[in-house]
């Protein structure tokens, strides 16, 4: 890992910025803000072990059950008559659009191809992730239709919206990832929103972003604009083939079943090398069983399914094995989040997918609540802690959620960052060196007197604890002088700050016109249509 | 520890109700409110792995620090001749009121006689509790001189308050146990207000409960109080020997110091076979130093140091590991809460009692919140899943906690509550039963179809999923047409609810008049004060 780590202070720059001297103002700003405000990571790598819920007899039971389920069962690829073709070839029994397959084979179908972990690389070479083995990476929340902040409460996103989070996403020293749909832009026609989404990612971000999936022909332009951006660093000088520049989602239509819209994007994906997670999308009791260990083995079996279609389109193509587990309320059917079942289907599913040996997506700072209040707190940060625990690669829906994911708080994303921020040192783990042992400071203080003072508190002093930017920790009489507000009204004021302070990231000029040129292109070459 | 758990059942009654006669109608009341309310547990027996963060080599570091700590430095015993004579005779090093123990000395006396795990007995027996090895035992939150609810905001403490606290905690089913001083009854006497509280604890609730330490006059009168609810119950027949009937909070002044008041509780409590739990209370960076390493290493020797303190005087005597580490604001000197370095004390210092073998006190739901917003939530939540991941035995300040301890919430107790019965199902682990795999409801539903009607969903419809009788998981519009209210609101609604509802445990009479008789008489023996 730390080999890897390293890459990205190699002259790999992709498309970091060629243009130095026009935009060396903002950047001297962009670095002495960075200087001020503390020390950023690309990505996480884990310090600490993994918290396993199941022992090896449990995870056996279950990979024994999602064997079965793929072997009795099977799994339906509808509506494309390619797949089933693959399969067929492949050797699965295929019967109308109904795929089962041996036991074992999708698992060795993956491992004989499928990377432990993989780079994915952003324009700016210092950006770029590793995503699997012990790193963790961050990424904004996905696909609301709605926004909400303390101003102007709910309301439909819009394309102005979702560059606000690109910026506060690229602003936030805890995210890594730039995202994919942060928010739905429904002032713009469906049929080309993509476009501007994954501009919006190129241009106000220089961090890694994820691509378009809602139809096969959105991903080739997700590819092609990528193919822009990058220009001479796209393909990889040593293997020829393109690097992996983007992620994008595909959900299966749990329980058991994937559909032509996200075949299609996963084949355009996988031909081109770039990166897909492959996420049955599950709220238990209606997609899966109401148990742990029933929802575990569907996940698995889908996910399997799905990683090994990606690996007969193209071996060797990066696939993420993804859970997005919830329950839904025995009572009224509304999906629920932050509960105890999912954090449980979270420990399980990392350790599976640490045994199939590929990255693992999950988590995020999930929650029910519409608001940014105490419900949405807990929820969030019970699904975090096991994020982090747990050993989540990608973790998608970091910042932002509300509501079920209807909509992207921008408090919520500000106090999601901050919790990220908290995963950094607790990711960090436990110091063991002799500072981290301060025998020194034990012994110059001794019995009955304090640690303010002495040398090695002062040489600690910056970097001794996790500073958050919106708890406040002063005496009960200073936060009433200063309103008695609640924390939500603090993420109010730092997003604003945030956004106020925005400094766009240089890009390439000639970049920039290579992607704008194409975009306008394929938007002037069809119809705005909302459907 | 299955064994354990069903000494519940047995005709160790306490001071169980004997006078069933008057009580039956409430007690059929109760009954009946609480098998309509789900299944209560007397305390929770994990059946999940320990997280531990520590390698065996990260852990012997700091265990030889510990022991470094104790041999070189030493620990202060203030203002108690008895106590240097009892180290003295147990072969310390003691000059002054300095303490030194040679390595492993402190270790040895605790391990060759302080129980792994021991029964504290309720006066139901029902509720007897089994702190130490894989149980966790709920106490609601300790010493607060506010209360905080939405209606009359903050405000001192009263007995009203206190016996408030003690009924909410009574009917909380994820609460298994009583507390101490849940927060300070400022409206009455300082010299005699630990009656009142440790007579409420005895009279508003069968659970068992904390005693007095703020005077070694008070731990005997706490002793005395339980030898007159207990009556004849009160010995163990078997070994003739007090039963452990209370348990009390035993603080360091850390660093590195144990002063007369503490150490005088402390020895009564032993001499009575009662438990004691020895916590350093330490803010790291004021009295620890600032890194992780550090803090445990001093937590370790100091609570070493009090445990043998109390093996030493008596042999035997239940004593608990403690631990309260946070950190402080390196800005301001505030406390903070719920950040990821008194988390990752957590783990070490849970992982170090288990190798010590004796039980673990530490977490709950701590925040540095004035209110409950999203922060307290936060903050608590980033306390209690470490508490349970790490394996705490007794988690005081389990609920209610505000403002550092400052003030004990209504509302934030109900929140904290419902996080604890979050807890029972997250300690209670996968089911890999044949009815947990649920294979028959995936062989039944298939590709496509849902979950919601199947036999399998039916049959476990009751008990599927953790439920909250808080959160709001309904739809957005239902949620603005309920009024928008944030999770606080229906917290508050849930504890008046609650307190409405309440009905007394039924109590042996003549139990209560020896109870009040002794209080009464003690009472008039000396005057008011409030030093």
């Amino acid at each position: 890992m730390d080999e890897l780590n390293t890459t990205t202070e190699q002259p790999d720059t992709a498309a970091a910025p060629r243009n130095r001297r026009t935009a060396g103002g903002r950047e001297a700003k962009r670095a002495a803000r960075a200087a001020r405000s503390g020390v950023s990571v690309p990505y996480i790598t884990r310090k600490i072990p993994y918290y396993e819920v199941l022992d090896e007899e449990g995870l056996e039971i279950i990979e024994r059950n999602a064997d079965t389920i793929l072997e009795e069962v099977g799994i339906d690829f509808r509506d494309d008559a390619e797949a089933l073709d693959i399969w067929r070839k492949a050797g699965a029994d295929v019967k109308g659009e109904r795929v089962r397959m041996p036991r074992g084979m999708c698992r060795a179908i993956v491992q004989a191809s499928a990377p432990r972990e993989f780079t994915q690389h952003a324009r700016n070479p210092a950006n770029n992730v590793v995503i699997g083995g012990k790193n963790t990476v961050f990424a904004p929340a996905y696909g609301s239709p709605f926004v909400r902040d303390l101003d102007k409460g709910r309301r439909y996103a819009t394309i102005e919206d979702f560059e606000n989070f690109v910026k506060l996403a690229y602003t936030a020293q805890s995210l890594h990832h730039s995202g994919g749909t942060i928010c739905e832009p429904v002032d713009l026609p469906v049929n080309k929103r993509h476009f501007d989404m994954v501009y919006a990612h190129m241009k106000y971000s220089d961090k890694p972003y994820m691509g378009s999936v809602t139809h096969p022909s959105r991903a080739h332009d997700t590819v092609e604009m990528s193919k822009a951006l990058f220009g001479d660093n796209y393909l990889d000088p040593l293997t020829g083939k393109p690097k992996t520049v983007c992620i994008s989602l595909i959900n299966a239509n749990s329980p058991m079943t994937f559909d032509d819209t996200m075949l299609g994007a996963a084949k355009v994906y996988a031909r081109a090398n770039q990166a897909t997670i492959i996420t049955p999308f599950i709220l238990a009791g209606a997609m899966s069983p109401v148990t742990v260990a029933g929802t575990c083995a569907q996940t698995l079996a889908e996910a399997l399914a799905g990683m090994a279609f990606v690996q007969l389109v193209n071996p060797g193509a990066p696939v993420v094995l993804g859970s997005f587990a919830s329950s839904i309320s025995m009572q009224s059917g509304a999906p629920t989040f932050g509960t105890p079942e999912p954090a449980l289907v979270l420990y399980v599913m990392a350790a599976l997918a640490r045994r199939v040996g590929v990255p693992f997506r999950s988590g995020g700072g999930l929650c029910g609540s519409k608001i940014a209040d105490a419900q949405a707190a807990s929820e969030a940060a019970s699904t975090m802690l096991p994020t982090c625990l747990g050993g989540v690669n990608f973790v998608l829906h970091t910042a932002g959620w509300l509501e079920g994911g209807l909509s992207m708080g921008y408090e919520k994303f500000i106090m999601d960052c901050d919790q990220a921020g908290m995963m950094h040192t607790l990711l960090g783990g436990v110091d063991v060196s002799e500072n981290g042992q301060a025998m020194d400071a034990i012994r110059e203080v001794g019995p009955g007197k304090h640690f303010l003072g002495c040398a090695h508190t002062q040489a600690n002093f910056e970097s001794a604890f996790y500073r958050s930017p919106i708890t406040d920790n002063n005496s009960f009489e200073q936060w009433e002088a200063e309103g008695s507000v609640d924390m939500s009204v603090r993420a109010n004021a730092l997003w604003k700050k945030q956004l106020a302070e925005y400094v766009a990231p240089a890009i390439d000029a000639a970049a920039d016109e290579a992607v704008l040129d194409y975009v306008n292109r394929r938007k002037a070459s069809f119809p705005d249509s909302n459907v």
